[in-house]
This record gives C-alpha cells, sequence and structure tokens, in this order.
C-alpha cells in the first residue's frame, strides 16, 4: 500500500484538505469545511474532479477533521487510516522561533499555543487541529508549516517598527508578515513559468477575504504587508488593516472601549465590512456598486487605493518591478480589482490585456507591457506537503 | 506709519515668528523662542541679517510672546505696539471646518479648543497664542491658517480609514494630513521655479522633528502621510508613525497601559529616539552611525527606508514623478539622509549630483535625472502673512 500524506490548512471556523500519494505527490482528494461551529455547516468533497457537498453541523475542529477522515474511508481513497503516515498543518504565528517548517512535538506545540497572543484569531485553531489529527490518527507523524517563515528574509529597516527597542528586543515585537505558503506557492510557480530573469523584482498580491502583499527579490521575502499580526496591511473583509495608531486612544475613550474590543473592532466589524456597512465580499460589492450603493463603491476604491499603494511603496524596495501576480479568492477571480489596481501603474510599464484579464488568464499583460501580470491560483496545501515530505525524509 | 502683520509659528516648546512691513511684506524682523516651560530658555532675535540670542526662563507662550513684543520695541523695529494691525497663527488641527484661513472669533476658538482631542500636544498651546496676543495686542486683529487646509482636496479613497462607517460620519475618523503650510510653500516655489509641466507630478517631503510627506497633483494635495492625528505616517524624532495597530492592545495588556499611557509612549518615547535609544536628532544619529553605534545606524535606515516606501506609494497616487522636494530640517540640510532616500528610486529615474546635494543646492539631480529633486527651505510663516492679508483684504 503506497503512503499517503495529509495537508491541513485551518482557518478560524473553515479547514481546506488535500491528500497526496507518495512518491509522486499524486492528489487523491482534496475539499474545505466551512462554517464550522455554526448549525449550517458544509462539508465539501472532490475526489477524480467528482465534487460531493454534505450539510452537517460540526461544532468544531475535531468534528470537522473527523469529517474528512469519515469521507476518505467512505469514499474508499484510503481502506484504512494507517496509510496517512503524516500530516502537515499550516500554522499562522512561528514568531521568532521559526524560520522553517518542523515536526511537531511537545515543546512546539507548546510554542504554537504561547505564539497565541500575537495571532489570537488563528494559532489556538490551528492547534485545535493539530489535537484533532493526534487524536483521530495517533500513529502518523506531524509537521508545521508556519506562516511567518517565508519572511524570515526582511531586513531589519522593513521589519522593525519606530517604537521602543525594548519592545523588539523583549517582547518580539515586529513585522513578521503572513500567508507565506501562498506568497510563496504561487513565487515558485511564477519563477517556473516566467524564468528567474523575469521574476527578479516581483510584487505577489495575495487578496482573499484576509490579504497581504509581498514584495520578493530574486525569489526571496524583502517586505510584507501584514505586521506583527495577521491585522496589520491592507484593509480585508473584516479588518481595518492599517490606521493612525492614536485613533486607539481616541475611540478607547470616547466609546469606553477595553483592549479586547478594540482588537473586535479592527478585527471584526472594520475592513470592506465596515466601510460599506453590507458585506466583506468583493463580489457582492462589485455587484452592489454597479446598482448605484455609493458605500459599496467606496470600500472598493479604498481597498483599490491601498493595494496600489503597497505596489508602489514595494516597488521601492525592489528599485523597480518586473512581475506582478495576483492570487487567492479577489486575486483569482475580480477582473474588476486587478483593473482599477493597474490603472494608476502606468508609470512602471504595467498594461494589462482587458480580454485576458476578463478570462483569468494565467497571464494578462498585453504584448507591449513592460511588466508581466500573472493570476496564479493558489494552492498552500502543496507547500504543505512539500515541507512534510522535506521534514520527514518521506522521499 | 506703514502697518506691520506678525506671523505666529507655535510649537509644543517652542515658538517661530516673523513680522512684516505691509504693503510689500518686507520682513523687518524674525526670530524664535526655544524650550518655553523650561528654565534654560532662549530668545533668538533677528534684524537686518544681525542675530542676537538671550537667555531667559519662560514659563509659557504668554511669557514668550510678551518678550517678542517687548524685543520689538527696544530694538526700534516699531515704536508703538499699535503699528502691529495683525497677527496670523499656525494652528494644527482644522478638522473638517476649516479648508481655508479664517479670522479668528469667539466660534472659531471654542472650534480651535474642541478639537484639541484630534491634535491633544498642539491645538492647546496654538490657543494659548491666541490668547496671550489678545492680552498683548487687543487692537490687532487675528487669522488662523490650519495645518490642515491644503489637504482638503485629498480624495476619499485615501482620506478613508478601513474602519466602522460611523466613525467617519458620526465622529470624523478620516485622514487630514498636517504640515500644510510647509508643503504649500514649498510647492509654491518649486512651481515658481521649476515651471508647472515639470511640477505636475510632485511629492514634498518635510523632515523635521515631526514629519510627513505629500502628493500633489498639479500643485493640490493628493495624499499625505499624517493621518487623522500627526502621530501618524513615516517614524518622526520621538513619534512611532504607522504600526500594526493590534501593537496598541497587545501593549495595553502586557504592560498595563491606559489609553493616555499609550498615547505618551507613542507620541513622546518612539520614532528615532525610542529605536535608537540615544537621540532623536538626525544630526546626532548621523554621527553615532558614523562611529559605529549599530542601533544608530538602525534608526536611520529604518527612517530611510520609510521615506522610500511614501515615495513609491505616492508615486501611483500620481502615476509618476516629475519633482521631488525635501525641506525642514533633515530635508533641507542632511544629505546623507537625501542620498539615502534617492538610492532606490532609479528606476524612477531620479538620480542624484552628489556635490551638489553635498552643498544642500536648490536643485541636485544630476543633468540626466528624470526626476528634478530640489532642497527648498520651508517658509511656513510667509504663507501665515499671505493668509492674513487674503482674510482682512489688507492689500
Amino acid at each position: 500500500m503506497s503512503q499517503k500524506i495529509l495537508a491541513i490548512n485551518s482557518g478560524s471556523s473553515s479547514l481546506k484538505f488535500k491528500l497526496y500519494e507518495l512518491p509522486d505527490q499524486t492528489v487523491l482528494a482534496n475539499g474545505h469545511v466551512d462554517r464550522i461551529g455554526q448549525r449550517n455547516s458544509t462539508f465539501t468533497f472532490e475526489i477524480h474532479g467528482k465534487q460531493n457537498v454534505q450539510a452537517e453541523a460540526m461544532k468544531d475542529h475535531l468534528a470537522a477533521i473527523q469529517a474528512v477522515v469519515n469521507g476518505l474511508l467512505t469514499s474508499h481513497v484510503i481502506e484504512h487510516k494507517s496509510e496517512i503516515v503524516a500530516v502537515g498543518h499550516r500554522i499562522s504565528h512561528g514568531g521568532r522561533f521559526y524560520t522553517h517548517p518542523v515536526r511537531i512535538d511537545a515543546a512546539v506545540k507548546a510554542k504554537i499555543k504561547e505564539l497565541s497572543v500575537l495571532s489570537p484569531l488563528h494559532n489556538p485553531v490551528n492547534l485545535a487541529g493539530i489535537e484533532a489529527l493526534e487524536k483521530i490518527l495517533p500513529e502518523a507523524q506531524e509537521v508545521a508549516t508556519f506562516d511567518t517563515s517565508f519572511h524570515a528574509t526582511i531586513p531589519a529597516k522593513a521589519y522593525m517598527y519606530g517604537l521602543p527597542y525594548s519592545y523588539f528586543e523583549d517582547h518580539d515585537i515586529r513585522r513578521y508578515g503572513f500567508h507565506g505558503p501562498s506568497h510563496e506557492y504561487v513565487t515558485l510557480k511564477a519563477r517556473e513559468l516566467f524564468g528567474e530573469q523575469q521574476t527578479h523584482r516581483m510584487i505577489t498580491c495575495h487578496l482573499g477575504n484576509g490579504a497581504s502583499l509581498c514584495a520578493e527579490l530574486d525569489g526571496k521575502s524583502v517586505n510584507s504587508s501584514m505586521g506583527f499580526t495577521p491585522l496589520a496591511g491592507l484593509l480585508m473583509g473584516t479588518r481595518s488593516g492599517d490606521i493612525d495608531p492614536e485613533i486607539i486612544p481616541f475611540i478607547e475613550e470616547r466609546f469606553h472601549l477595553s483592549s479586547e474590543d478594540v482588537r473586535k473592532v479592527l478585527n471584526q466589524d472594520s475592513g470592506l465590512l465596515g466601510l460599506s456597512g453590507i458585506s466583506n465580499d468583493v463580489r457582492d460589492l462589485s455587484e452592489a456598486a454597479h446598482e448605484g450603493n455609493s458605500r459599496a463603491q467606496l470600500a472598493l476604491d479604498v481597498y483599490v487605493h491601498q493595494i496600489q499603494q503597497y505596489i508602489g511603496a514595494y516597488t521601492t524596495d525592489l528599485d523597480g518591478l518586473d512581475t506582478l501576480v495576483f492570487t487567492a479568492g479577489v486575486g483569482e477571480h475580480s477582473a474588476i480589482v486587478r483593473q482599477a489596481v493597474c490603472a494608476q501603474l502606468g508609470y512602471l510599464g504595467v498594461k494589462l490585456d482587458e480580454a485576458k484579464n476578463q478570462a483569468n488568464a494565467l497571464s494578462i499583460e498585453a504584448p507591449d507591457s513592460q511588466v508581466k501580470v500573472a493570476v496564479i491560483p493558489t494552492d498552500e496545501e502543496s507547500i504543505i506537503a512539500r515541507d512534510i515530505i522535506q521534514v520527514l525524509g518521506l522521499n
């Protein structure tokens, strides 16, 4: 029986997975569980291109992972749980400890828990995923892939904040950057597709419900828009991104907010949802704006403007731009956002082919564009799988 | 007897002034009071190019302004206080109320006071200056020039934060931008010197103890790095500039800080001083870095990097760059900072003439630079004087 490995990508209320067969890393099954902890959870499961959606209340990540493993068994992708020899987990925050993926043991779990203070929405859920797998697949080895590791190459001039130095020295307060597996995946893919020369100076835009940009020089991250936590950078579905820091003591005093209240406002009530008042989803906002909703249009305008600001800023890290990559939900599917972002980048030689852009083609620049503009579907699970194989020496 | 007008530029512990003679706006005297409220206050006074420095404890802005008026009398620049027919004040925050200079009356003073909540370090001091002048020169008319007015042309996409919309609608939380008189002065000067075509797309860098950048399209502000308050943007002498907002609830909880404590840390203990641990002054840091102090070098590196980031970002607001202007203490005098900033702007066609840069020349770009790079000493008082004349119809 061939060995199989499972890549788990847990979000706060969702989970994606892919099951790979070794040694070829053939994808045997993949799927996602959405709305974990709610009554209307769904489990979407795909084998050989055939999709199956089940609605079933799943109260936590343990229930979700149990459903995944049951699905693999009942559909006969695996006959026995022991076929899955290893599991890889995407972990949000690795702090200053993890610049590479590691095998998970008690010490690693303790660190992930300790780092929850830096990523309160994600690290606890990631840990719940690890613990669930240990219960369900006690024989499998586990590996952690950190969202922050890809950004370990960011230089001090970009990762230091203008704060008292002791905050950095004694409390690890610095920019870390997140979405590492996604930025890394599309970076590797772009370099494979377009060659090293054309991707010497590259910016990758991961635009999902969470969103971050990354500047890469020769494939190495040199700046990224998320910071100490995944709240920072550009505004997102429900997150504020960067704001004037003085707004926080101001609203604390005016609205009598605690630190925890502030965290909730900035993480859950802000961003596209807060501005528009209707949705955190760019598809909904594009539709509403098209129908004349001015606040939906405003939310999109601010979003696009902030993406442009980061592209401009990161071009100074790179002293120019060879390739611009869009990925994740919005990046892969919103031709409107891509078109609007690129509209102010003429000075860099960026020029889109509108038909290709509308078609979400792999390469959407016009023939006379000086910059390659690519739409690359992300695949974080393939980075998790690669890490499992490397860390455990499975190949 | 000719009419004279007095421009007052109050900082938190300092005050600059210029006395002009109408109708030609000849500068009759100028000077500054430093370290107001401390024992070692100094009063520097210049008439016809001759400088006179007096050391004298001045406990508040009333005492400082009294010293200024006394100096004008005893040096016979004026023979009687009634020769000063009008006084103009630079006011930090005009909120959404003042997009133009206004004549000061009781209602305006009440608004300036009300807006102190948005600029707690500056508006109260500005108001103290107004009240001091009313006591000392009760006959003179008074005009307010707001730091925020020049930025009234910033579009919503750049002034809206990714926060709940009610914060903007009901509480005026948005980007305002500051240093208006300085950005406006150097903008007008650059357009006069280099012509409209060469200054179509311009970025002005006001780099003093406070620092902000401004993007101007045809001389109108379209973005600026300070925000709701003068804390935002790039790190400054003692101010943090933008940081991941989640750092604030984090440090509040970890260090048991109140909102007021946070304000103090971010405004007074951060920036170049906080990072370097030795000084808020770029001259001190350049010297220390030259002598091998690595934290001084780090502080300078972060500072330069953040300036670069804003220049890059603002180039997307302008879709390119024709002229880059440096002004204020650091901008006018630090060849090292200007050189380091421009080192990553080759892709925009920026190229310095190192000898001209070292000499702080007016125009420091190389002959084959595609972007004009200018060093223009700022003169906020001349904008205050212009506003007095316009608002009161004195010409």
